[in-house]
C-alpha cells in the first residue's frame, strides 16, 4: 500500500504501553508480542521496568519490560509503536517527548490512533530532519477506488471470518488459520482490515476508517494487493463487526461483499449472549450462519465451514463442553483457535475444497 | 446539524449551471428547480443565456437562465448554489473566479463537491472579511456518535426508501411521499442522507460521505434532529444504493439499521436490468422485496409496503404495464410517483398503520 512508508515486519520495534500494559489495557501490544515476538525488543512501561513482557500479559517470553526511552535504546530498536488504540483514539499527552525524542533518535514510529501523527507540526518537522518516518495506519489511502468484484480475479481461495459480535476473535482467527495453513504447507496470507493486524502484518487498510462509499473498494485493494505480493493459494481475511451490529452492520456487509469469499468462518464468544455495548441480543450461533450465508449470497453464495469460539474466560472442561454443544448446534467442526489449534477449520477447509 | 452555516431554504439562490445545464448534466440542479422553484431567482449557464429554466430541463417555470454573475445580482441572489455533483467531485477550474466574485459580494455558496470550498485558502479569506458562508454539504459532522438504535426512540413513524440499484429514484420518491403526505394534512418530514436531498430540504447528512464506523450513526442523528425540528408524524428517509450493490451494499445496510424503518417502499427503474456501471444483475423484483425484508429483520422486522417505478424513459402505456405488472409480482400497490403520483403508497402506509 503506498500510504506504508516502510515496512514494519523487517524493523526491531519498541512497544511504548507505558502506563497501559496489561491483558486487559493493551491488546494491540498483546497481539504484536503474540504473532510478532521475533519483532519485539522491549515493552516500554515504567510500571513493571525490570519484569519480562509474558510475566505481566502472558505472551512475549524474553521480551524485557523497560523504564523508557533510553533504556529501551540499549535494545537496538529502529521503530516505536503506540502500543494502545484507546476508544477515543486521541494522543496521551505525556507521550508527545517520547515520540519527539524517538523520531529525532532516527526511529520510525507506528500508530494506529485516529489522531494523525504526521499532521503534527513537530513530529512533522523531525521527520524532514531524518530518515525517520511516521506510518499512522489508520488514515485511508486517498485514491481508493469503489467496488467492482474485483476480488473474483484472485485466483486465491478467501476466507472470511465473521463474527457474531465485535471482538469475538475474527483476527485472531484469521491469525491462526493463516500460521495453521502454513504448517500443512499451504501457500497462505493474512489480509488486515483493522490497525492491530496492519501492524502485525505490515499491510492492510483500516476499513472502519475509509469513507463509507469506498468498504467494498477498500477490501478488493487489500486482496489484489497481497495475492499479487504473495502468490498464495489461501487468503485469511479479518472481518469486522457484525451483520446484526446496531453500529456496524455496513461495514461488515461491505467488507463480506468487498471480499466475496468462498468460504466463511464464524467466530463467537460462547459466555456472550448480549452485544458489548449495546441493548442488543446475539441470535443462536445456527441463525448467525443463516444470515452470513444470506448475506453473501446476494452476490456470491459461500458457506461457514466451522465455528471459532473464543474460551478464553472458561474452565477446560467449560470450553470442551461449548466446542461439541456448537458442533451439535450447526453441524460444523468447531474449536477454539488459541486454546485448541485450528485444525478442525482447516480440516472443514480441505473438506469444502478437496 | 451544527455544520450548516445557514438555512439555504430562507435564502435566494442563484444556480451555477455553467457549460452543464441540462436534464442528464444536471441532476442537482434540476432538483431544485423541481421542488424548491419558490427559492431559485435563476440559473446562471452562458450556452442557455436569455431562454427560461423549463425549456431546458423541463422544470422551473419562470426561471430565467441569465449569462453571468453580473446578470443573476439583478435577480437579488443571497446564496449562490454549485449545480452540478460531478462523479470526480472537483472544483471546474472555470468556476473559481464566479465563487469568489460572489462571497466578495456578500452571497452564501452551497457546495456539493467532494473538494471543500471552505478549506480554500482564497474563499476562506473572503468567508472572514464578509457575512458570506460556506456550506459544503458533503463535509461529514466531525463528533458523530456510533450507532446504538437511537431511532427507536423518535415518535414518529419512518418510512424508508430502498431501491434495485443506485438512481432509481429514492430521494424522489421520499420527497414526493413528504409532499403527499402533507396534501392529506398528515404531519411529515424529509430525512436527507444525500447532498442534493439535504440542498432541498437544509438538513441532513451525506450518509455516504462519513467514515464507515459512523453509517448507522449519522443516520440516527439525521432521524432525530428532524423529529425534534418538526415534531412530524411521519418521517420519510431517502435510502442509498442497493443491499446487493457490489460497492455500495455497506452504506445501505447501514442506513437500514440507523433508521429502523417501520415500512419500506421500493425503487425500481423496470427498463434496468443491470446494476449502473457494474456486472451484476438485478434480481427479480420480488426478490428484492425479500432481501430488504431479511435484511431489517436482523434488527427489527419491516415490510415493503408498494413499489415506486422510475419510468421517465417509457411510453404512457408502457408506464401503465409494468405498475400493473409489479403489482402482480409483488402483490403490493406500485405507482411511478412523479408521473402517476404517490396515492397507492400512502393508501398502502394507512392500510398498514391505520
Amino acid at each position: 500500500m503506498k500510504s506504508r512508508p516502510f515496512d514494519p515486519t523487517r524493523e526491531r520495534m519498541a512497544i511504548l504501553a507505558d502506563g497501559s500494559f496489561g491483558v486487559l489495557e493493551s491488546k494491540l501490544a498483546t497481539s504484536l508480542l503474540r504473532y510478532r515476538p521475533e519483532h519485539i525488543t522491549c515493552v516500554i512501561d515504567r510500571e513493571n521496568a525490570g519484569r519480562d513482557a509474558s510475566d505481566v500479559v502472558g505472551v512475549g517470553v524474553g521480551v524485557p519490560v523497560v523504564r523508557g526511552l533510553d533504556a529501551a535504546m540499549r535494545h537496538g530498536p529502529t521503530l516505536l509503536t503506540l502500543g494502545i488504540a484507546p476508544p477515543g483514539g486521541g494522543l496521551p499527552p505525556e507521550w508527545r517527548g517520547v515520540i519527539a525524542e524517538a523520531l529525532s533518535r532516527g526511529l520510525h514510529v507506528m500508530s494506529g490512533l485516529h489522531q494523525f501523527l504526521a499532521d503534527d507540526a513537530e513530529f512533522a518537522a523531525l521527520t524532514r530532519a531524518s530518515e525517520a518516518r511516521i506510518w499512522d495506519v489508520r488514515r485511508a489511502p486517498n485514491d481508493l477506488p469503489i467496488g467492482t468484484q474485483r476480488a473474483l480475479s484472485v485466483p486465491a481461495r478467501r476466507v472470511l471470518t465473521v463474527g457474531s459480535d465485535c471482538r469475538t476473535g475474527k483476527m485472531v482467527t484469521a491469525l491462526q488459520l493463516d500460521e495453521g495453513a502454513r504448517r500443512r504447507r499451504w501457500t497462505s496470507a493474512f489480509c488486515a482490515t483493522g490497525q492491530i493486524g496492519m501492524m502485525i502484518s505490515g499491510s492492510g487498510i483500516a476499513v472502519d476508517a475509509v469513507v463509507s462509499d469506498f468498504i467494498a473498494g477498500a477490501t478488493e485493494e487489500i486482496i489484489l494487493e497481497r495475492s499479487r505480493a504473495t502468490e498464495a493459494d489461501w487468503l485469511f481475511v479479518e472481518g469486522q463487526g457484525a451483520l446484526t451490529h446496531p453500529a456496524y452492520s455496513g461495514v461488515t456487509l461491505g467488507l463480506l461483499h468487498g471480499s466475496l469469499p468462498d468460504a466463511m468462518v464464524l467466530c463467537h464468544q460462547p459466555t456472550r449472549t448480549q452485544m458489548a455495548r449495546q441493548s442488543a441480543q446475539i441470535p443462536p450461533l445456527g441463525r448467525v450462519v443463516e444470515i452470513n450465508e444470506e448475506a453473501a449470497s446476494w452476490r456470491r453464495p459461500a458457506k461457514v465451514v466451522g465455528i471459532a469460539l473464543n474460551t478464553f474466560d472458561m474452565s477446560e472442561d467449560g470450553a470442551n463442553a461449548v466446542v461439541r454443544a456448537a458442533e451439535d448446534e450447526t453441524s460444523l467442526p468447531a474449536t477454539d483457535p488459541v486454546r485448541f489449534g485450528v485444525d478442525p477449520l482447516l480440516d472443514g477447509l480441505e473438506r469444502a475444497f478437496p
